[in-house]
């Protein structure tokens, strides 16, 4: 069942802002003092519970809430919302002692101890039984508590042990293959058992992709992924399931952690009542990532406004060197988040610890325990801001032009390696392609093989190596009906249990394409090539790396070529017109500047328009109220003030009211955001 | 028993044309358009059956040859011969389940899963029982197909598991430790077990050399090493015995992977009745480095022709990125493995595999699955020619000139870390010296301190450091008779049990070399020198870098000394004039520019002169006929077009027959075969 | 209890010369050459038995002394000392095969194997008492012996194993923590247990800190090291304890290394009769980082005369690469032991060995076995040497003036990882202070937070991230009564329990300091800064890297400031005047030249001057006889000659009187001892 349609757009009705609150680590004289800086700094929402199974739980059966009740009433007292966690994410002590199979295992077969968290095994039905038991007595508990508005499930799925592989897992792979292929015959087929000779003979005899002499198998560790993608989602199922039958009326989420490659988010999200998640972008990481992590959490639920889980207000501790953030980057990062599409900002952590692994984690309240530092007066900043632009922004909605495929199931295959070559990188190709329409200020949704395409005029969908059954004909439909499409190299190679389409590459893609890939050429770092576009508006030259291709045309008509190497003149850029729409087909990958003019020149195509004309340096993002108001955020990445020109039409500040016109001046790293009737 | 003569040395009477075919992941519906596309491309053999344990025998002593009855059948109707595999390096699924013993366990510990393939523990008689069944059976049922024409005995021993650490083998070394010293006493005194006090007392206080806390015994390590490459040959003659037993008629191989450290090659050739290898070049590895795999590999036999077994017709699979091969690279490989001495080339594999691991690595037919592709293409070109060619040199010989001393014990020892300097390989130094008697068109081989030198004038033997009971007497003869001697520092140091030789370096060589090395100087990456000769044909400055040594004359005479440091002045180059022969001693690394005058000197005094006069690039071999035609290989490694004059005499250019005389003309790339009346 | 006090300061009444002496390696025939080559070398003593466990105890409670009878006789016949190990770093292979439970496990739960060195746990019993009963048999035997001059327990205590991680480690650190905390909730408030819910209920739940999914908490792993620091010391107790009651006139020692950070020295020290350590510099090591460690150890004993227990005479063979020691290097180093307090000094090994993993590793008797190796030649005149200046120097002892305060407590806590920067080196850090005070050439004490630092005028104090109680009140009072202190960044941080002192850094150090951390901020390899000072002796710019805080101050003085960043003109070095003293604090890592010229104004301050002016690269210390003269020892670490100045006074050159005044010339790498009444 999808659950994406069944709430209401504005979930939480306001801009939601708060903190990881651990006060388990403090003693109960210090709440009060928290209860007031938490007014002070205009939290209204903290995630309380992530890692108290111990305390709640200190033996087995044994539960003591006497805690937890004491902070519950205490936020509801001051009227704080709690994001209520269900504190499984790291079993006490005293279980892995009781139950030694909940630990889990390397590919190796080493055993992991306790003592740190997620040292849980995804299928060991000790760990999940004694979880749900857990989540009961806390939803019952507090099923009817005035501070509860979220619930909070586990925390951070996968980050440390994304894959387990121990004995309870092999056992539940087994059943989780018998239901996907129903045979062992079917599952051979699908293995290509026969290379190497690891045909199967019995259920008992398949384990998971462990230590091996030499490389496993890529569709044995593609099923893999699934089934531990899976697994975790099961875990989760098994307290939502939970939590929804007691209390019906709260929503249910987790936090999951934006480009993280072992779950399949797209599979996660319908199953999650709202996408939180955690924004820890490096200090180097561009703004245009971010960018992108926000539009694909926003998109897993086709746009419905998303959370930030957890954000640092200040420096993390686990980065090798972790130098503060200067000043005016919060509040940056902060209305960048809301800017697109979401509907919350919350900090890890509200105090930041004494003791622990995390203990030189920033927090909003510092070791110095006042409100005195930068890190909190900021965050005070910024909580009055956004009680501000409450009002004006939360619930609306943005409205992406442009779409970008992506497919967890195909990062996992062609990241298998060996394969033709290590320097593909399915996130950075992904980037590559929404850096333009960033840069452009063209509105994106990241759509999944199985999303709704309709209402986009132009999908780009690079490195589309694994396809999936009816994704060919899917985009076909979508081309043949007016679409503009945009793919590249590698596409069209391996079916979903990824094998090879024989043939001819870019074999379901190839009547799409109208071209034949004769060969592929993965180049190493010293290999290069140039990319020339004899006429039109995309004339030039242009630097090439990574891959090249020898194409056969059937149909396509070549846009560019390459300048060198044996397959000099050879086409490079192609494009085929198919029913009223058009495939481009980009054998190499370009440099940057060709990316951006060949993007806007393919917009041109579709009839998108830039929201905005910007500087370099400033994203624009809108996002649209139900009533037909218009938001602009205009952001200044750049350490200049810069100057740009609005265009015509009434726009008043927020969230003062200011009418703006003309010329506006941006600070550096500071953001305007305008209202303007649409 | 050495079967080295046992055999014809023209023991397939053409060229071998072929590849490695895997029908059984194919529908038997294909394997016809198999056949039609095999003639086509000219192929005469294949090897196949080379991981079909599972298929075979899908379930404990239950057999099932159907399909390769119907592959072996094929083949015999086209005419295609059978290198037929016996399937046992990679062990069904089911097996590993019933015989855990099987897989293997590494050094810390771990032990391997099924799932890839070769985890197999050599010393376990669980798997050699189940491998000698299945071999038994597949003689006996195909002893008399007519398409059997060489047995292919599992792959590529040791590439993924070159030692196995288990509990198997710790009692299999024991077994192996008992028959070479007799008793604890003699094993303590080899392994100088009174160093940190490791004295065994029983038998059965032996194991692998294992995780330690600080650097196992080197010579535990260095008997581990035998005893694994023994193991492994064990293996491989667990099975021969029953093929010979059975079919006495057939020969008997096995893929060697050249200069491969785990396994001595020598210990194993005479074993095997026709020396194949794979060839796996990194696009990076120059020419030179190819020709002294096949000289190495040709003489593991004595000059004997060899095979290529396994060659990538394009890229493969498992580097880091794998680059399609450039036009005409292919023709240059595969013709300078004939040039060298090589009576088949065979390709990995015939049809490129849509699932498993490789399926990225490149195949005669590709994904595509048409003879249109370019590597069809070339791969029949090559075909054709070589089937003009065979009449012409099949069973022709190469007359090797000089010899290169290669020991792979020495390479176990002198490479054990920590050792006086990381920075010593073996191989290198080998290379180092093949490489000016390869650019000077100088025919070698590669002789063992077992083999017979009679019939070189020219020995060269860098790196000495282990030198096995008689070595020096050996060498000494071998001087004492006319020959000239070339051996490096760091030789003369250990016995065959890695024991230091005391009384002074070079020990045993003292008296051959006339010198005693007082003190030898392991230089770091920043370190060097200068070997200065003061006149006569070498007369220079020339870098030297890797090592410097303090020596004090006994008899030879300094033709170089060091420019700097503390021993400025000193010996670097010695010559020792001993009966009829000079042998000269180099305490340092020279630049390659000083090590090509230095050999052509060596060259001159041995009275060798090169194959012909050509070109930088261009490489020069020679082969034999027993009715006493030369022919001569030249191959144009430059990509641009070279001109070379030929002495006067007959040359036809084969296979066409032309008459060839004066300035002939080799475009990048390219080779020319010539006829000269010897 | 502390037995530094219990012996007189000159313990051997001359200056030890020797060397590790191994005869078990080689014949008896050969012992009576070794014999006559130690006195032509000049040697005393000779460390014995370090490795015989498994020749004294052939099998279980069979002892055979035989061998070690014969040794102990040669060398009293030859007025050699004996230096007598007890044997216990590496049991035999019969003991882990009898009790396997000795073997040590690692961190991720892989069990050594024999067959190398230190395979004990160090808290398995079946260890323990086979070694107290080892050590026991030796004691009674030697008790008498007149040869028996020193005990030699164990050998480099953790060098190879310095923490285990086994089930018996597991059962001791939770006694070793049931004695710290006495109870479950005192542990578990130690350890912030509440941080990510792991609270421990039951002690049989505590691990040693094994492989984790996340980072184990910092307070768990902090007191793994100070148990496995115990747990060794243990060991060395076990054996001393035999020791002491057998051979109560006996000193005991065991080689300690330097800056080894797995082992308290300070905690260790009081414990050992006479400091002795293994001073193995590399190549790259400059004499200042060697000086240094000299400091360190002399200092363990507060300036009780050290012993060089083992350096290598040429090259080591564990380094990548092991060049010779160039002539004269092996002298500088020698004499710069003796020269900052060294009574003794001996290499490794006496004779090379000829098998086993270090016989590379050079040795007084080299490979040949002769007496004209260079090496023994300049060890013998090193020998005579030293024989001449025993009279003078021995028992003499250097009078520290500065003290520089080092905690291996702080060291563990501040390194752990994942923490604000991986770039901060406790050890690096050091060097950094002590560096510009040997180059002045003030003679350095290395004192630890339980010293008694009465007498110093200057306390340097850098990185004092945790605060042992009582410390800070101890600078108080330091600077108060008129002391001058400089510490630095990152200062003030955590209790002794890696907790984080709320309230404001740098916690209990704010009153003394006079200021408030509000903001640190580690930087990356790109990140810099300025530090300015305005006016005084320091006026200048100078680079800074590492680190820099945002302060505020309570009663400091800013004396520089940042140049740039957002902390522009905050204050980055200030000087707080208390009482008759001053607090230096410096924010940053300012570059070498700043060091150099703050702590030279430092000294000044404290009334501190150089024992002599020396050019650059010219070393000078200064030991002090119990009768009043002072020797000064000029060491140039140069490769040219340099001339100095001597002061005005009389000066008689060591061991020959020469009368030296005015200029004097040293040549390279050559060294100059003079007798000055002081």
């Amino acid at each position: 069942m999808s659950r994406q349609t069944s709430r209401s757009s504005a979930l939480f009705e306001t801009l939601l802002y708060g903190a990881d609150y651990n006060p388990e680590q403090w003693p109960a004289s210090l709440w009060p003092e928290d209860m007031r800086l938490m007014k002070l700094a205009g939290l209204n929402m903290v995630s309380i519970n992530i890692f108290s199974w111990a305390l709640l739980e200190p033996a087995l059966d044994q539960y003591d809430f006497s805690q937890l009740d004491r902070v519950m009433d205490l936020l509801a007292e001051h009227g704080i919302a709690a994001d209520l966690g269900t504190a499984t994410a790291a079993p006490p002590p005293w279980m892995s002692r009781q139950y030694p199979d909940i630990l889990p295992v390397t590919r190796e077969g080493l055993r992991f101890s306790h003592g740190s968290r997620q040292h849980f095994c995804p299928n060991s039905k000790n760990y999940r039984r004694e979880a749900a038991e857990l989540v009961r007595q806390l939803a019952l508990r507090y099923r009817k508590h005035p501070a509860l508005r979220l619930w909070h499930v586990n925390n951070e799925y996968g980050c440390h042990v994304p894959a387990c592989y121990c004995d309870n897992c092999a056992v539940a792979f087994r059943s989780w293959l018998q239901q996907r292929y129903g045979s062992l015959e079917a599952l051979n087929e699908a293995w290509g058992a026969p290379f190497w000779g690891q045909c199967y003979s019995h259920w008992e005899e398949i384990l998971p992709p462990r230590l091996t002499p030499a490389q496993p198998s890529p569709a044995h560790c593609l099923d893999y992924q699934r089934f531990m993608s899976s697994s975790l989602l099961e875990c989760f199922l098994n307290e939502a399931r939970i939590l929804r039958e007691i209390t019906p009326q709260v929503p249910v989420t987790t936090n999951l952690m934006a480009g993280f490659k072992p779950l399949d988010y797209f599979a996660w999200a319908p199953h999650l009542d709202v996408i939180a998640f955690d924004n820890y972008p490096a200090p180097t990481t561009p703004p245009s990532e971010v960018a992108f992590t926000h539009d694909l959490m926003r998109s897993l639920k086709n746009g419905q406004p998303h959370l930030v889980m957890e954000q640092a207000p200040g420096p993390v501790n686990w980065r090798p060197q972790n130098p503060q953030r200067r000043p005016g980057e919060l509040r940056l990062q902060s209305l960048q988040a809301v800017a697109r599409g979401a509907d919350g900002v919350l900090y890890f952590q509200w105090r930041q610890s004494r003791a622990g692994a995390e203990k030189f984690h920033s927090a909003i309240v510092s070791h110095d325990g006042s409100e005195r530092a930068r890190i909190f007066r900021e965050v005070e900043e910024i909580g009055a801001e956004l009680k501000q632009l409450a009002p004006f922004v939360a619930g609306s909605r943005i409205a992406a032009q442009a779409a970008l495929l992506m497919d967890w199931e195909n990062w996992w295959a062609v990241e298998y390696q060996p394969g033709p070559s290590d320097r593909l990188r399915y996130w950075d190709l992904l980037l590559a392609y929404h850096q333009p329409l960033y840069a452009s200020n063209i509105p994106v949704a990241v759509v999944s093989p199985e999303s709704n395409w309709q209402g986009y005029r132009l999908l780009v969908a690079p490195l589309l190596y694994l396809l999936r059954p009816g994704l060919a004909q899917k985009l076909e439909t979508f081309v043949a009906e007016g679409g503009i499409l945009l793919t590249t190299f590698f596409s069209g190679i391996v079916d979903v249990n990824d094998r090879v389409v024989t043939g001819g590459y870019p074999a379901e893609l190839r009547r799409l394409l109208g071209l034949r890939v004769a060969e592929f050429d993965p180049w190493t770092e010293t290999m290069s090539n140039t990319l020339v576009i004899e006429e039109g508006p995309l004339q030039g030259h242009y630097a090439c790396s990574l891959w090249g291709e020898v194409l056969e045309l059937e149909g396509a008509q070549a846009l560019g070529h390459f300048a060198s190497d044996y397959y000099a003149g050879g086409p490079a850029l192609t494009v085929h017109h198919l029913g009223q729409g058009r495939a481009y087909y980009l054998a190499t990958q370009p440099e940057e500047a060709f990316r951006q003019r060949l993007l806007s020149q393919l917009c041109q195509e579709a009839g998108l328009t830039p929201l905005l004309e910007a500087p370099s340096g400033v994203e624009v993002s809108r996002r649209l109220t139900s009533d037909g108001r218009s938001l602009y955020f205009l952001l200044n990445h750049n350490q200049q003030e810069v100057t740009l020109s609005l265009p015509s039409g009434h726009f008043r500040q927020l969230p003062q009211g200011e009418t703006r016109s003309g010329q506006v001046h941006l600070g550096p790293r500071s953001v305007l955001v305008l209202e303007a009737e649409s």
